[in-house]
């Protein structure tokens, strides 16, 4: 009997339980499948049932020990090629060498290329991911990318929050473009951080805040949180300049333990986030919210296998 | 008689004149070559003296003409490695496709990816450039990319000028990064403009200035000048907000007729910019000074040539 | 709802009225696409419809501005493949540099491998083209190559004419073997140029005419025109050696204002050529009658799309 | 200045120590370079020298934090290439994805060529390695493998113990023909253990020792110990067939805490290893001897850097 | 009318009967081919009907002249994909070089890693192949590689021979894991040969026996016979400890003259073999049965093409 | 001590004469190897000293078993590089799939690209070779390929023959360009043959002949001669159009059987051609003479290895 191929998707371990939402959401099961870590460091992967000729998902996300899951990758990439697939689309919700963009000291690696040069050297046939820190990634890829956003996830659910007069903020200027997204989408009014070196003093910085909040809540956005080092300071001046209630939408959240201690210590009341990451600091910390992105997901891949355009999913 | 690998620099049709200031600098003859375009619209190319074995360097810019420049420049990539060069460096000052660098609407090509591609299937060795409109370009690139800045050239300059009490001006928030470096190095403010969308008019854009010109003169930096209608905008801000002599430094100047237009009615007195370009509008715009770079250029090859660092070179 | 695959046709600035013909023979809409030249010179290009899992065809000739033509055909297979299409065949109906095929110079390019590099780099599936200037040029694609041929359409034509007594002409010695497939279709005598340097003066060459041509029609057949210089130089030597009316059968004509006036001053009648090459100096040339090639391109790509054998197609 | 293009050793976190006695050994300096996990858990790597045009080596063991140590691996050698360095040669003592060099199951992953073709990907020029796990890995890579030995090195360790009377022991048939080589240069006889499934029990197996060992010291050779599984059987069937003393020599020892349990627990006097990873259970057990083939790899590094023959290096 | 991608089966020289074969399990009509050897000597192929958009089969195996039967394959995929197939799956039945798979000498090539460089360099997309000397072979392609085995088959052809109380025995203990493998289907003991140097006498090798062969049938299983030299000491070896009849299954058979020679001598009743290859010395030889595994093949591609499962067919 | 890298010039069987002959010229000796054909069929191969960094040649002919030569060639390459050489030239004075450069047949391989891509998959740096069919080869390669012409050996034979009142003859027109170039570089007449079908009779061919040799001495040239078909046929028109002595001049002579059979009953009193191919049918047939190239080879290997220009020697 021909294959009818249907949708197949499979789990690295960084993603299983991100995964199974996504199975659930388009009612297939998740595809059977075996990871292990032997006693001296190796990892094995072993595809569990029939894929020949199938257009198969794996799900493993690039997030908190991504050595070990970029390598995991690479070897499901193979085993599926060798298993005579026809195309093998990564879903990747999180990559985290995408901060290594560029060579900007002299002699290092642009680590977000290197990682592309080897999932194209195993054979991978497209990447779908979520808010890579600049959009120039995807040209280090020649196979396509598509690229998610959360933004109009976090725009609703923003709204459903009734928040009142309210103002959406940018932690700097690089995120300002971004965060106009937001504030256009949203018609409310923009602020943004600006941290300037004081003129007398070679290492004072002194963090300015354009725009006015006083009497309003702030919704500060941003793609990446780690140290929650900038959040706490942005708090901290949005407190200082009459700001009322606090809270922050950040896409990833590889947060440390360091970065947890400066989230709690902060002026931010909720942190938002996505599941992106299976990060159990961030499960455990009482002022982060998880807000899934996996139907956003689910809907992509089925769009992607019926060979439909993404359409609306694009900003 | 062994060849002695001497300095071989050769020049497209795009930057003869940069590549003969280059040569002078470093006291060795322009390589001979010839250059014809058909009548039925085909480049052809001819190396005129001997290359076997050598690391030469040929000079292009991916200028205001980019596609002949750059077919041009395929040709002679492949003219050499069929003549048995050593390597062949390709010398960019300017690289106009690199403003291609992401896909931010559905269905478009990455047209920097394209070229870096195209480059390196015919064999290129390394590029050298100067001021890519984004550092991740470098990434597209699997060859090594030598990237040099302007800006030291560009403050040793404003120094001389002895400008008195004067502020470093960024157009908008992309440059801001680049223009904190000015401000830095030569220990002046910086100012930045900010356009923003009205709260209550879709349409309606503001153009914000962060930072106090009053009473100063205003040096705005960028990296790029074609339509300059937002050299224009800014210009125009400055003088609003009290400012006095306004300049402008510019890397690369690939500007339009409609750029001399804006720039003749601005209120920016003189643009410095780079001959990085042949730019006849840019040559005979009497508002427009020309300040080389081919030294930086020369040396650079120099250090390539002996296999020693950039080092001081590199921003 | 599943992709069903029909056929997408798309143009490329230098084919957009080609494309359409080939849409009316197929009955098929134009795909919706769009192209700018920015002000500084660069080239863009979007693809204007769902494109997602489809067999796409981008029709663009590289003719009379080739750099131009050849660059924008880059950007297109990047971004149809960027937006994961399941194949991009490129309808090609002139290449502009297979001419540029052999390294008969020292130092010199092989312009068509480079060219076929560049579009095998970007990840071009399959390349569809009419008489090509030597057929070994397929070899210098390692993807598959459709090599269509006007002749039998040419032949169709001149039986049509009704010529009477007439001869096929070759006007030299290279194209002798494709002008004896017309004299063996047609049944009718051949006659070949012949230029021969004199043995006793270095410089001066004699054109001699092999085969007997008096009071006969003759029907000149060639691949290109350009300068006309060898067709008007063959119509005097057919006129002094008897010929009665000439007129001439050329695949692509990317004629030059030289060749223009060549041909008007020459004793040729009529210049039936085809549409590969948009070029509006040979529309506006009364003695030159344009044979439409675009159903045969149109049979092509039906032939492609429904994994059906070119088969009769094939000279 | 002309770059001398001396040695130039590079260590990666897994290999320092290793690192430093190959450069004592040559009386180089170590080369300056800075490896950073950060919180997040991405790997950053530095080169803290001048490396363009240097013929540089990097030593990396993929030891018993394999994932991690083969990214930082890619990491260093794109820095080194986008640093323009002549070559960049991996050493790499150990390579613990070896083992994973076939398809012994239906759907898993060659996990050895994925490496191979990741290094080849990122541009590594040569690969320097010890005692692969077999030797159809070189053919993994097309890039060029020296595969160096320990057997010599460990042969003339066994004559300097003074054994008497003894015998050279292969665990089991797989390494049968190397422990050959052993017996061979020794000049002792070989005792080959061999697993048997019994007839009659379908789970039962029996551990056969081919060949006389009674009243004998034993030297069991092999390329591997993690559980020391092997070994320990091995040594208690010796024991039953009346063999004295029981040492081994075993090349790469990446052992696991259960393995030292085992080896503690068996009838093994000493095991003698090599420093070709790193590995603190190692260190600290009192049963290990380790015996440095850092001398073996300096000397190859300078047969390599000298392009001379390894020529008696090669077993 | 679309294309019904029905199988398509063509055959190489070196493979017509096996091919046909495999047409009649799967009932469908080999595919019109015509291969010419030139009177130059260059192998000319030519693909005799419609495959535009086929998966086809191409079976050659590499046999007895495996350079002329290498080079025409090459040609074969490369007819192929130039004439636009989907896919072209290479049936090898026998690798011949598949015993070059490593260096064990310095200054050799890995000769089965040129042949896997050279199938991929011209657009295989699959290999399907039987019993490879050594399972890391696979892990020379980057495409797949469906690996079949004759052991299931054997396994069957001994059961149906019912030869009473009867031994497997391995040749030498590089087949002894595969052996096992018999003997654990069959439920009946095993043997090894075992080839030892004297301690006393450098040269003089002695054939051990391990297993009690005695008053038993012994069934040698083997990969491979080329001279036959092993297989004959084997079976004087097995005669002496006591054996009754002996008989032996080898997988492939590119015995030479020397080894049918030696065969005949030899204490083997019958060679049972596969038809792999095309040897005309083995049909002409009364001792050697060949048992066909073509309907394994057929089988195989009927599952391939169906994107079945391999599932039973795997060992 | 550091490798000097002096000339290290290697023979493959198929050119053992030939490249002991240029050694001869350049005064080196001819690098140790060794090459087997075990009696299953394969081919062995073995440097047989220090290469290791080296710039290597290896000589090997495409000639009369040109699939054995090949394969040999590419194990050669492969072997090469597995041993870090710092670049490998083939030196291939006749290739003999040359003649196979195009598809003018449906579904055929376009045989010449096909060794292009395999010798360039197993790493070759450059390619050496003598009056390839079609100019258009060179572009089948990316790497560079130096081409060498006989026909200055050729035309200083011609004038110390002393002829007398001569004529250059190309036996048809497909050589009449490179026929040519000898008449003018002789400055005698040139005269053509050329074949047409009858216009009353389908199968019917005459051969003309163009130019007038009537009581001279008539020297066809040609590139290639297998079975003389032509040479006799041409030789007999010369004859019948009243030519005194004829001769020819072929560069390559890879002739059957039936060719020296051909030759022998011809016109043509000798023919002299290269030592490009060893052909004992050639070295044996009292009508062939022989003019060695090996010092044309021998001088372009010196150029090469001392990075100067061919110069003269390019035709």
């Amino acid at each position: 009997m021909r294959n009818d191929n249907g949708i197949k998707i499979f789990a690295g371990t960084a993603s299983r339980e991100f995964a199974r939402k996504i199975c659930g959401h388009l009612a297939v099961p998740l595809g059977e499948s075996q990871v292990i870590t032997f006693s001296e460091g190796n990892t094995y992967v072993k595809i569990g049932e029939k894929v020949r000729g199938n257009d198969v998902y794996i799900v493993q996300t690039i997030g908190i020990d991504p050595n070990n899951e970029f390598m995991e990758l690479l070897f499901w990439i193979d085993a599926f090629n060798r298993a005579s697939v026809n195309s093998v689309t990564v879903i990747m919700p999180y990559f985290s060498y995408a901060k290594a963009d560029k060579k900007d000291e002299p002699r290092v690696s642009i680590r977000a290329r290197v990682c592309a040069d080897c999932l194209e050297a195993v054979g991978v046939s497209r990447v779908v991911t979520m808010d890579l820190h600049s959009p120039q990634i995807q040209g280090f890829f020649r196979k396509p990318v598509d690229h998610l956003y959360a933004a109009n996830i976090f725009c609703d659910y923003i709204k459903a929050l009734e928040l009142g007069d309210y103002v959406i903020v940018s932690p700097d200027e690089g995120f300002a473009k971004n965060a106009g997204y937001f504030s256009h989408k949203l018609n409310v009014p923009l602020a943004v951080g600006n941290k300037r070196r004081s003129a007398h003093d070679e290492k004072a910085e002194i963090l300015n805040l354009f725009g006015d909040v006083s009497g309003k809540t702030a919704v500060i956005v941003d793609d990446l949180a780690i140290s929650c080092g900038t959040l706490k300071e942005i708090a901290a001046a949005l407190k200082k300049n009459g700001a009322g209630r606090i809270i922050a939408f950040v896409s990833h959240s590889p947060i440390s333990d360091k970065g947890v201690e400066a989230l709690t210590d902060s002026e931010i009341e909720t942190l938002y986030t996505t599941d992106t990451i299976y990060n159990p600091k961030v499960l455990s910390c009482p002022k982060i919210e998880i807000i899934s992105v996996s139907e956003l997901f689910a809907k992509t891949i089925k769009i992607i296998h019926e060979k439909d355009s993404l359409g609306e999913l694009f900003l």
